[in-house]
């Protein structure tokens, strides 16, 4: 089978119908190139990353694992949730990964108390800190970089420059100016590329590689979609099938968009799937609320607002086809995997049957790979989803906003 | 201050308006008991909870202590998101309290992996399991039990039944009939309560008291939160405050509520809510979609769309007043939580003067007492909410229909 497949027959739209629109998609992709947009840098960055990057990923890596045994990963938005989705779909979520330190993420957050249980968990052991943020003044991030900086420096006194990583902008900003001064190991955040479109980089790409992923894997997917979304025709192109749909779907009357998973390992990429799209398309008055629902869980929670509640909602589904492990149980008459898709096939059904239309894709598996292709196939539907709604998708002029009242606040 | 304090200046309604509700909501309040609703047994339970219950309670909690390092819990929906709402509020993420075993929770997916990988961790520790379910024949809670049952049998002998607490009904259901013939112990999920009301049962109870919390405060909570909605005039009522403004959102065309927090250990309560909201609401083509944004994390993603989105959401805050630890940085002069506490007020201001009102509720702590009141708080809003709406809180037709879907399914 293809590494993703989609359906969206319970839509009820048609291939002809759609396909009045496949010029509409094809214009709005190409604008993202020629509409002298910012940002765009993340389009072809698969194709172009340079070799000498990779290999410095994954020499870093090898670096960064002899060294240590638990790893802190600092940063927040972009900078955070695109590595740690990869994370948790590839590890094990309970045993961790031989040869491989135990990645902790931090500065997404400003509690005060989970910055210290993760120092008082690592307390005895040998740790290493990636930190990201193209500006160096996101305050998250800075404060819990404050915070670990001063607990490696208490650990290993003038040593701990050594296990300082930043990823960061090539020239400009305050963390490119603290590493260059105390000599930390750096990588270059590109500085045409946004964060939330920012998972090929170093940014997503080094913390990934730390945590045991096949980075090259990860690129080849990405180019394989690449290639895909660049060259198929409509009717087998999915991305802009999906594009278009989404649009149809608010026509329709639809305002939310919700992405239900099947596989746990999936929570984080919805999470940033939320943030692609949220921060992506919410502006001036428009756009999709981009909400998850984690099944078979939340088909007792929010599976009855789904299927009998106020019809705002239209599902994006994600299955697996080959999990990773099966199990049989019942002396051997019955297997997890098997019993978990037909769940999934009456959901789908049930759903659809009332309230709410949904669209299915399958990914082949949880490989890197996959993993690679599918984030970019998003990315690129979400661009063009952006563009056919009227809307720059590269740019977040309420964050900017938020941010700006922040620091009205503290200078009081 | 008190446990709970709400605040909805930011709404832009006055207390003058809103008192021209006050009786419709205390006739909605009344008719929760008076309207002949099934399943009303959770509205005085904190309060009838026979003494003889809750020392069970305990002592079962103590006996688990003393056998096991690991406990599974196993259950879906309301036999899960309560207890695990409260074992993520109270226990440090990253390191195991002492004298309590580690408490892992399976059954609520369908996962195969997800289940191997811990039986992999408890490979070599010392297990017990409580298994919560009413009838038994949930599909996904009877698929982990029987992988559970069959992992102590192998690891313990016929010794295992002493390993197994089943939590169920006095008299009926499958689990009930194998529970009374193999000899586990059991504890009684009374039969007029339903699964998202059934916190302050041996359900919510037993895990949460195995995971080291009071379970005494919890109640004590609980019984304050009723006393203050069942006394406190309209002015002074949170609750009934609360259950009118959602219906007033409404009416100005909001659709969605979404659960902003800033404390990570809120996470799994907001999961509970969006249970007790979206399953309690969601019928007859009504109520409002219940989501969650987990801040600042959220602010760079949902943050945009919050801001200047489609303007279908309003925003229900909670903050916690007093942190259980703070963290001093920058050499002593800056305060990590008085850092937090600015952002989330720069928030709450930035949304609401733009796309999103905004309710505010500030936690005194995340204690027991303060979970247990916070719990009860939601729970009856809920349901008066829901009576305002012109819907039956108690039900949940849309989650049969899918039971049915898979039954019909499974048969073929």
């Amino acid at each position: 089978m293809s590494i993703l497949t989609f359906d969206y027959t319970q839509t009820l739209y048609t291939p002809e119908y759609l396909s009045r629109f496949a010029s509409t998609a094809a214009d709005a992709d190409s604008a993202l190139k020629d509409a002298g947009y910012e940002y765009t840098g993340w389009l072809d960055y698969p194709l172009t990353i340079p070799q000498e990057t990779l290999l410095d990923i994954m020499n870093t890596a090898e670096e960064i694992k002899r060294k240590c045994d638990s790893l802190v990963v600092i940063g927040i938005g972009g900078s955070y949730l695109g590595a740690k989705a990869g994370i948790s779909m590839f590890s094990d979520a309970f045993n961790p990964k031989e040869g491989c330190p135990e990645v902790y993420f931090a500065g997404w957050n400003m509690s005060a108390v989970y910055h210290a249980q993760i120092m008082k968990k690592l307390k005895n052991r040998e740790v290493c800190l990636i930190v990201v943020s193209k500006s160096g003044t996101t305050l998250e991030t800075t404060a819990a970089f404050k915070l670990f900086r001063y607990f490696l420096f208490e650990k290993y006194g003038n040593d701990y420059v050594k296990r300082i990583y930043a990823v960061t902008d090539e020239k400009s900003g305050e963390l490119r100016r603290e590493a260059d001064k105390a000599g930390y190991k750096t990588m270059v955040l590109p500085g045409d590329i946004g964060g939330r479109y920012s998972l090929f980089t170093p940014a997503g790409l080094l913390p990934l590689a730390c945590g045991g992923a096949d980075v090259l894997s990860v690129i080849k997917g990405a180019r394989r979609a690449y290639e895909d979304i660049s060259t198929l025709p409509f009717e087998r192109n999915a991305a802009h099938q999906y594009a278009v749909l989404r649009r149809l779907m608010e026509i329709k009357g639809k305002s939310v968009e919700v992405y239900g998973y099947w596989d746990f390992q999936l929570e984080y990429f919805t999470e940033w799937l939320k943030q692609l799209f949220g921060e992506s398309e919410g502006k001036q008055g428009k756009g999709l609320l981009p909400a998850s629902a984690m099944f078979p869980r939340d088909l007792h929670s929010l599976g009855q607002f789904l299927q009998q509640g106020n019809p705002i909602v239209f599902e994006t589904m994600l299955s697996v086809e080959n999990p990773t492990l099966d199990i049989a149980y019942e002396g051997g008459k019955s297997s997890y995997d098997k019993t978990a898709k037909i769940i999934e096939k009456a959901v789908s059904a049930a759903h659809s049957s009332e309230n709410t239309p949904v669209m299915n894709f399958v990914l082949r598996d949880l490989s890197e790979e996959t993993f690679g292709y599918t984030s970019y196939f998003f990315m690129r539907a979400c661009a063009v989803s952006c563009v056919l709604l009227g809307v720059n998708p590269f740019d977040q002029p309420g964050v900017e906003a938020y941010k700006a009242k922040v620091k009205e606040l503290l200078g009081k």
